[in-house]
């Protein structure tokens, strides 16, 4: 089998006025569609990360993919590696800010669906096969401003309250998570306390300002919350400040942030400053990567979760995939998919029902791209006015003079 | 694809009265050749430890492998995982003596090789690709007694010269491996050197005395052999005593002995113990669990390599496979192949040609299995007269009372 073509669709996806540490989601999330066809007629399809960047790395990467058999993962991965290393000055730089990782990630996603149809076999399998047939996600808490959508304003612990419920009545949510970084810290530790009573002890919960807060402010929020919070994620920022944090905090720490790839794995682990690893196959290198993260976090004692962006189906149906095959992924995971309302794949959004995802039966990743739907979101993404995600620009429009806590809330 | 029957055969293979720190190699080498057979008519085939153990553990894990998707690899990890847990009383004395990670190596070999045979791709392709197209060995160079072979006595330094020199023109070895802890340290010693003249500075020599040594020993040898040797293997018992040589030692030191799990690396990599990693599919759970070593190799600046016992064709073949496909693996490999005149597949025994051999074409392993040859292998085993491995008792038989060195020599 041999690719014959690479494509790299840059979309932009309605998204609803999030906020974060890092400031507020605009009015489109980025993504790219990756289409790889091969002459066996089956196409493999993929989804990453959007904008500029992407697009000059696979334009960039183009010639390492047309013509390598699609089985031929770790060569590739190996190529793009030392490709970019060499051409560090050639390399466009739009190209440069999406790494490696990300590049080969999203290349062999699509691989893997192609393969996947080829033998008709599921990406699961692929990957050594399911040891669950449904992934658990969590409800994904956001403050937001109003806008244009359906749950309008929410800024107070109660207007949480009622959004968990929501979530919870729509989609059987589990466990709860909730972005914080965005109010005082005073108010975030009110608001999980109003999670708690509201949905009592039986949903776990979860905070993460997204390392805005100080190490002072880690420790007492951590020790206030001791009994009630599942994790917590990313308190504070680096490796370091982690380390501080977790040798107070009565409950475990995750990160999505201060350990990124694997070259962080042994300078985390040596200073104990996380208990939980946040996966993401997006940005750890692929899906198989992400069943070696596994292994790591068994051998070495590290739990396992699953961090998400704002995404599309194609990226669900992958993640679920993933967390099908990893058996050290025993925390319900992240996912923004219910803040989407647009999608690219045929028969519209993948259901999420008791809190989970099924497994898609068909082989490969199990979805189809709808051409007609991903063309539209293309040209909202020519109509969308950016090409480089930017929350805190897009909050200094509402409060001019507007900077995300880094580490000092 | 569900399989149909699995099927464990023992064989006997002749094999040279090659010495080491735990004694003599006895006039046989067991071996036990795994086939899963399939509803698609296809047949997966393995190679593993041999003997009474591997046996019961077969039989034990019977219900747990027919009715199988073949597929289906990590749920069956866990399973039997769970199951030798379960039934640690009830699983038979025997069994237990062949752990659960050996025992799904031995099911994954085969279900590889039926999957790659289903779907015409070679196994390396299954493990992400080959990096390499030919995987290099080094010579394994033992000191022996006069046999039934055509090697004769070799208990000097000069004898290992002459024995190197013949495994040198007979298959291009690049690299030498001479098994020590035999005789005196200080012979050894001298042995590595005479090595070093005869063949000069670019073939890189190795000395693995099976962790017979003091730590004083180890010392004094390694500050002896700074500059000569490519690697130091296991001159010491345990990952503290690796440790304490390590500190010293101006070489790396390897390991196929402290750290032969994965949950032996969290400590090994925090007291510094090693620096290169012998890994062994057999051993360490598989194909896929090396090449998820391999990711942990990287992340944690560990070197890697491959560790061998007395095998077979279908052994060499999966070997090739995993170290073709695990980029990590840049030393040359250990295989004690050149010691076997037996063989099981069809055509006899693989080349090894200019130190190297290279991946077998067909699907799958590219071996198929030579019944006629298995059934006298099988013959051979029942007459054999042993099943479980002594080399020490063997060692008993000529000097009575003999008893192995364990890091006091």
């Amino acid at each position: 089998m041999i690719v014959t073509e690479l494509r790299a669709t840059p979309v932009a996806v309605a998204d609803p006025p999030l906020r974060s540490a890092f400031g507020l989601h605009a009015p489109f999330a980025l993504r790219t569609i990756v289409e790889l066809e091969t002459d066996e007629g089956v196409t493999g399809i993929g989804e990453t990360y959007g904008g500029a960047a992407p697009l000059a790395a696979f334009a960039a990467a183009r010639s390492l993919v047309i013509g390598r058999d699609p089985y031929d993962l770790t060569p590739l991965r190996l190529a793009i590696g030392s490709r970019v290393a060499e051409h560090a000055e050639g390399w466009a730089w739009e190209a440069r800010r999406f790494g490696p990782a990300a590049l080969f990630s999203a290349i062999e996603v699509a691989a893997l669906d192609a393969i996947g149809q080829s033998t008709g076999r599921r990406v699961c399998d692929l990957l050594g096969g399911p040891v669950r047939e449904r992934v658990d996600f969590a409800a994904y808490l956001f403050f937001k401003h109003g806008g244009n959508d359906a749950w309008g304003e929410v800024l107070s612990p109660d207007a949480i309250v009622a959004e968990a419920r929501t979530m919870r009545d729509r989609y059987g949510f589990r466990s709860l998570k909730l972005k914080g970084g965005v109010l005082d810290p005073e108010v975030e530790v009110q608001t999980i306390f109003c999670l708690r009573e509201a949905f009592g002890s039986a949903v776990p919960l979860r905070l993460d300002p997204n390392a805005a807060w100080s190490v002072a402010t880690a420790h007492s929020v951590a020790t206030r919350l001791d009994g009630v919070l599942e994790y917590l994620e990313d308190p504070v920022p680096g490796i370091d400040g982690m380390a501080d944090v977790a040798a107070v905090a009565p409950m475990p720490l995750a990160t999505n942030m201060c350990v990124t790839a694997f070259d962080h794995l042994p300078e985390a682990i040596a200073k104990r400053a996380v208990a939980i690893v946040l996966s993401d196959h997006h940005m750890w290198g692929g899906m198989r990567a992400t069943v070696e993260l596994g292994r790591i976090c068994r051998s070495f004692g590290l739990g396992m979760s699953m961090h998400s962006n704002s995404h599309l189906g194609i990226s669900l149906a992958a993640m679920t995939h993933v967390a099908a095959a990893v058996p050290e992924i025993t925390f319900a995971c992240d996912t923004h998919y219910p803040w989407q309302t647009e999608e690219v794949i045929v028969g519209g959004k993948l259901a999420i029902e008791g809190g989970a995802v099924a497994l898609p039966a068909g082989p490969g990743l199990g979805v189809t791209l709808d051409r007609d739907a991903m063309g539209a979101l293309h040209e909202q993404y020519l109509r969308a006015g950016f090409t480089v995600r930017d929350d805190a620009a897009e909050m200094r429009k509402i409060e001019p003079g507007w900077r995300p806590h880094v580490g000092d809330w």
